[in-house]
């Protein structure tokens, strides 16, 4: 029997509980593998009228998970209110995901998916990383920095080469090195987790017009082309740097399989403008699969049963599928 | 009668002829206004067989536009091959240019659209605006930096406030004056050319997350919320500065009329990921309308006969509902 997939229930406050439970609903006709969620049952009780049934292990979800949603509670979250935020919800948050994350590194779970937190409200209890992804980077004992994040809709992927940091410091923290290291993570991923055996890696260009040679700026040919050089060198089917404007349309999309973007926009403004429901965070790099919905916990619609599932239900889908591509490739 | 509407026809070796042709012929499926092109009529012959008449006057353009494409010529673009771009091509579209938009000045049309033009043969032959917008901005009396490129698609404006510089300079050259002159015109021009009564107008952050309250970069609250501030006291609907990687979404994009942005990739991705096959460029700012297809020459596929005319075919679209607009706010 396959081990099931763990879900942390994100901030009890926020949509986490809702969408996670509207997921479990749709399981079959959304073809979804077994899974079980880490947190506060209540939460779940709160803001869904459907059947919620506690486990005492992981392995307890294939009997339970036709009839309920398999929930794995940790210590509760203080009072439970939807929409409203608080240090008791964050701790719950973060047992929750601490839970979820040890289990799938134990393999009792076999890809875990990390329902949405609230960084100011970790922020108040001392967590101090800057997100859960370099968390989950630290507990599986990889440096936060070579742990890449993906975002995936159904034709298109992205990697954001820098991210929370200020646009006009991005070209000071663009460096060949950093631009090889991301593309071979992002290219080893694409082979592990989606099954792609000769990776199309394309990179977008820094300037406007990708630089028009070097007229609208030198990024291009002082960072990325000699980045992209190095990849080739190595085997690797890089190509670029392309101008970014004109590489997310349809048929450009068709042409690679990641797009590598200089900045945090770059890469989420296509992504989000085509997948606002449905877009996937995957993290590359790490010795286990882990996906989340990329959306935050939209405090201001918890607990008004209009939260979509669409990107969760994408999230666990693309998780079952990388794990059990790994699963094949390591057999 | 309403006079006809300009449309030069930009490179002969470009795109530009094919599409120009194209339209004509969707003129009646489309519902398109009378329009005549300026040029060399043999670039026509040279990549379509349809039926066109060269006329010697814009009026002329009622009589014909049923039956043929009617074309004002210029003096000859040289030898023509599509696909294979020369000065003497550049110096017939710019003979077009200039023809066009100094019709549409004298009234002799009522609307410009201005095919795409190779910027490197036009530099080559002494041109010496950054585009054709300057052009004819400055034909019309107009400085430069007052004309404001905005691109449009069925449901999305997009206004960069800056454009052909390295990124890396963009926050340098932000400013509150700006900021507040460009959407002022932005607004201005959504009343004008799209009978928008009180538009709405959204900025974009120049930041990750428009900054996290300036934990990451300062532009937002140092520049852009000040000139809202400004907007919003003299009566204008200015909102923001909201997260860029969220505002380009379906249901964003229905809160607001237009969208500034502070630099190139951040304007065009949204539009170009969208719209890349209909996408409108429109000078507002000016005392004429002046719309053009937002893409280029395109020589590597000229003279095969797979062009898309649908951005052309919009921006005729929009150049004659604009100047139906004016027309019916100047009476």
């Amino acid at each position: 029997m396959l081990a099931p997939l763990a879900i942390s229930m994100g901030d009890p406050a926020g949509i986490g509980p809702e969408i996670i439970a509207k997921a479990w609903a749709q399981r079959v006709a959304e073809g979804l593998p077994p899974f079980f969620t880490t947190g506060d049952a209540r939460a779940i009780a709160a803001v869904w009228d459907g059947p919620v049934e506690p486990i005492s292990h992981p392995e307890d979800t294939n009997r339970v998970f036709e009839t309920a949603l398999p929930v794995l509670t940790v210590e509760d979250g203080g009072e439970i209110m939807p929409g409203v935020p608080d240090v008791e919800g964050a701790r719950c948050a973060l047992r929750a995901l601490e839970l979820a994350a040890g289990l799938v590194r134990s393999g009792a779970a076999r890809a875990l998916v990390t329902g949405p937190v609230s960084k100011a409200q970790l922020y108040k209890i001392g967590f101090n990383h800057p997100g859960q992804t370099e968390f989950v980077a630290e507990r599986c004992g990889i440096a936060g920095e070579n742990a890449v994040m993906m975002l995936a809709g159904p034709d298109l992927r992205v990697v954001p080469i820098t991210t929370h940091v200020p646009l006009a410091a991005v070209s000071g923290l663009l460096s060949i090195d950093l631009l090889v290291s991301k593309a071979r993570a992002t290219a080893r991923g694409l082979m592990r987790n989606f099954g792609i055996l000769k990776p199309r890696i394309a990179f977008a260009g820094f300037n406007p017009h990708a630089g028009e040679s070097g007229a609208i700026g030198r990024e291009e040919i002082d960072l990325i082309a000699p980045a992209i050089e190095i990849l080739q060198s190595e085997g690797i089917d890089a190509t670029g740097p392309f101008a970014a404007d004109t590489m997310f349309h349809a048929r450009a999309r068709a042409t690679y399989d990641a797009a590598m973007c200089c900045y945090h926009d770059q890469a989420l403004i296509p992504i989000k403008t085509l997948y606002f429901d449905s877009g996937v965070n995957i993290t590359l790099g790490l010795p286990i699969v882990r996906t989340s919905p990329d959306h935050g916990t939209a405090f201001n619609i918890a607990g008004q049963n209009i939260a979509e599932p669409g990107a969760t239900i994408a999230a666990i889908r693309l998780a079952g599928e990388a794990a059990d591509r790994r699963a094949a490739a390591d057999a």
